[in-house]
């Protein structure tokens, strides 16, 4: 393979990595949502799922605007990061324990994609996409509101419900 | 084993994750280091070992003062973001394109270890361990200023340099 050497090729790889990403969410988080207990957490979920597949469809659009197919880059780290949330899923009680994980395990998930969307939104600009950076904005400030609701569902009482009993 | 059913072994979980993510990084920055062209970035690379070094250490603090070894966790998203800066160091040219990218995957490490940091302060919070607290908010601090300072690498110059050239 001919090493990347440009933005243009760094994008491209960025790109398919994301849509990587999504793919791989599109089928965690039917799972996360089942073992939610809290019923905010578990709506919280499956809403996102929804704008999880809005976001893959964003992605096509912009391989569409470019003359290309769909493709994926494998990302281990979103592997690496929904297998975490497997051993949670396995190894914490269900109930306000488990939903204190599985906030915190979204939290990681929003913070990865935030930082991959922010490095394609600033490489589209560099490359004068404005089509495909608008599109990346919209899916970055979805990414940004989904963190900030988790952040509110684990303020909200989901973490202080799961502290310890008298020991 | 027994189920993680508190925010207390919830808590334990978490340092023990961060203390393994810590590790592995003191084994993957000097790789980064020594394949970043950009001397700003070389040495902002091996400025933040350093830090990781500390924040290690401050782990090993918190384990102390709740009269526990240092213990690990294998997390498997860290395994994957670094394998996959392994990849990139492999499939992309050396120099601007090559930094620019470095950046990138910098960045969501630090991001991955913001939202690992705010999760365990959020919890330390809770149990009321202070001092946990303290030492994990200074980690904290340095993680987003790790995270600007690639930013203001990123914006100053560095992906320019990595535009395209006519095609």
């Amino acid at each position: 393979m001919k090493k990347a050497a440009s933005i243009k090729d760094l994008f491209l790889v960025k790109i398919k990595a994301l849509y990587d990403i999504e793919s791989e969410l599109i089928k965690a988080l039917p799972k996360m949502a089942k073992k939610a207990t809290n019923p905010e957490l578990k709506k919280g979920l499956e809403d996102h799922l929804k704008e999880t597949k809005n976001q893959a469809g964003r992605l096509e659009q912009i391989f569409a605007s470019l003359g290309l197919k769909p493709q994926k880059t494998k990302v281990e780290a979103i592997r690496g990061l929904t297998k975490d949330a497997a051993w949670v899923m396995q190894n914490v009680q269900p109930g306000p324990a488990l939903d204190a994980n599985l906030i915190a395990a979204g939290q990681h998930v929003e913070h990865f994609e935030m930082a991959g969307y922010g490095t394609a939104i600033e490489w589209a600009k560099l490359l004068g996409l404005q089509n495909a950076e608008s599109l990346l904005e919209e899916t970055l400030s979805e990414e940004k509101a989904a963190d900030e609701k988790l952040n509110e569902l684990a303020i909200s009482g989901i973490n202080s419900q799961a502290l310890p009993v008298e020991e």
